[in-house]
């Protein structure tokens, strides 16, 4: 598959994760960078107040807002695999949904897509019932959502074979296999830290759809959003180079059109 | 003020209260009987599959949905007033109303009005700050949504001044003062016990619009909808009581128009 | 390996699995039955003044008090396997053996032994990560408590080369492999409903130690400890027909010697 | 009164203080300074392994460990009043120091004291069915647990009265009245926020018994502890420079001997 160079690309991060009185990442830092915000919705973190705050920064800039939807696990930030029936993670994405609907509908905007946090983002790349489980709270609540996912993510071809519309993700701060799959966190070189090196990659992968594999293999990836994290030091500064990177080279960040 | 004979009165009761593997009342029972369904929304009760559930067996039966919106206090059901704070409280009940909404359009249903539980229900009452941000929820979030509240309550008043449609509730199976507000729990006779008695009140009730006071006095009592307790020993039948007793007198029990 | 007849057998059931309003097991009924008593911790049941209560109950009665650990998953009681760490799984064993301890010392009586609850019973019986942490937690916070797990487990093991005493475990309502693993549930047979089918073979178990397995097999299975449970319909029945046999069959029930 | 002059003061911080991923203060640094640790038990935050980490951190450095034990309510970091009832609250309170007494045995330390931390700090000021609740926990879990509390405070008096030992408290970045009471937050002066001024004040408070009120007068203010925050802007800065005062003056920084 060869991926036409683009004149644009999305740039999303994931806000609004704090919980009451904890913050995690500089979200109005972030969102003057971002073009597709990722909110929390109560179940990783964020909780009611955070997610309108949050939606209405994100609302004032024009900055599309998802649901950043995560397994019931604040103390354990939903990183950590929980083997849920299908019908309960059925259940708990479409409350999620419907809490952060009301937070845009009440900030005067709209929600846009849904993008699984964590390790729910991970299960359901490949486990069947968990990925089937959240493509149907999507279909049955809104299948005018769109749907953030990994290249080759079990849920994505879920999601495309029910008619949702996907948005292949991208991560800017990691390295990739020549497989396109994430170099594990862990191992050798699998996080970027340098901003003038990963803002060079999230151009030359707007402009070309190819990346450097670790291997240096030259590695084509379909996608159309790239993640920026913002809950490491450092991550503001990496946001900021890649976005003056995208100006710079006259590639529009802005959101996929819905 | 004296009220108009009535030809139909609506009856509700909460629901979906249980949580996870726990159960409150008998749902399937009281959803034949009443014309309202208060959903609980997480907060004090109600987990997203709970609530997916019983909003469909609501739907099934043609049974009015709303929110049953509460503190965030699972473990003490709601029932302990919370000094939180008006920005708080406001995004608590948007979160609340949204989760129940994406309940209701996936059960294929409508989401038609709120009902405060427990310690907020009493608190709205008369503290301003608190009945002001249940008020300010259903106002920025969906102003065509009922409010269920007491006569007299000061939420009640403020719903109105904002335009929004409210529903006076009375309670089956509590004895009133002379002054219309209900007996404190725990004094002699608060609580009513017989199903005859109880049945024989509220058809009073629907078709005079007057109840007789704990003094023996007549009290005018200006409700649209009559609540039913599910959670206590008896409450299935005294409902069915009042259900047979109302069909007897050929007053019709359904939801208020929205 | 055969096993010497018994005269004592020690009957355990889960008790304490309330939270807030919710209730699970008939406890008092329970508590006249058992002479162990596995207390929800507060992790996926039970509250602190529900553990209060429960724990001065079993006092009364002279029950043994054990803690009935779990993963911090309310929602899912516990049942639903957590990906969890093994230093986070240390912290919570720990938390929850303290909070049972302090229990116990108010109302007058010991902590005797720890039984994991649910998903985490079945998941160390195999997971060498999760096998560990909770063993280090009895051992780092008390290693002269008893811990109780099915024969074959590798927590059990575990538990042995550190030097705590261990209790084997069998279940009174379930039905066994030849290999003295459980019939998984959902398998036909797999949970047994006659309350006399129950008794006569946990007495037979208890004089013999042999069970039948469902393939008819006669099977040895070496337990100190047989559990009863309590939150299902009958099951206060089958408690009470099993107590019946055995003291009418002379054999003591008692707490094992800690 | 008039308080004899000191050659010794503790100080003690609020410290861990977070929650699975998200942190609160500079704990590392406020260990090296204070002589005592108020420990969040995970009522308001803390979770197990957030305890046992800090537990052993104050271990290593010889401070004094004690549960800083609040409303279940972690959105609210405790910081909301929550009208409990007597018996859950005494059963909050014992099972939080349960869980603080496990860390500490298993960090090799011991739990020396019991300090309320937010909301409860101030409701047991004055609310008597509260203050008796936790002093209850206190006396029937462990009597010689020192109680930790602001001078006047009627939770103080009723711990006095059962015999416990109290530990009259003293803010060190807080402005105080003639009458001994804490100048409002919110009211002009309330907060100091000069490192040497608040270090000037603690040591005239150690040396002399004496504070200088908001009005000028000189207050009498009998204290045993100084309580440091940590969560604020420039209050590692102020902890420290209180300590280098109080080292440079001669004055030890030490617990209350239990």
């Amino acid at each position: 598959m060869t991926t036409a160079p683009r004149s644009s690309i999305d740039l999303n991060s994931d806000l609004g994760e704090g919980f009451g009185s904890w913050r995690m990442a500089d979200d109005a830092a972030l969102l003057d960078v971002v073009s597709s915000a990722n909110i929390a919705c109560g179940f990783h973190a964020g909780d009611p107040l955070i997610m309108l705050d949050t939606v209405g920064l994100a609302a004032e800039r024009g900055v599309s807002v998802g649901a950043h939807v995560g397994y019931r696990d604040l103390v354990g930030f939903g990183r950590r695999a929980i083997d849920v029936s299908e019908r309960e993670l059925t259940a708990d994405v479409v409350y999620q949904l419907g809490a952060l609907h009301a937070a845009a509908a009440v900030a005067g905007t709209t929600m846009d897509f849904v993008k699984p946090h964590g390790a729910l983002y991970t299960v359901i790349g490949s486990d069947e019932l968990q990925a089937r489980a959240v493509v149907e709270a999507i279909a049955s609540y809104d299948p005018t959502l769109a749907f953030v996912a990994p290249p080759g993510s079990l849920a994505l071809e879920l999601a495309e074979d029910r008619g949702i519309r996907v948005v292949r993700e991208a991560f800017a701060d990691r390295a990739y296999t020549a497989h396109g799959t994430l170099v594990p966190r862990g191992e050798e070189g699998a996080v970027l830290h340098d901003p003038q090196t990963i803002a060079a990659r999230v151009v030359e992968l707007a402009t070309t759809g190819r990346i450097a594999a670790i291997t240096g293999d030259v590695l084509e990836l379909d996608v159309e959003t790239v993640c920026l994290h913002g809950d490491t030091p450092g991550s503001v500064a990496i946001a900021r180079a890649v976005r003056a990177a995208l100006d710079a080279a006259g590639i529009a960040v802005r959101a996929p059109v819905r």
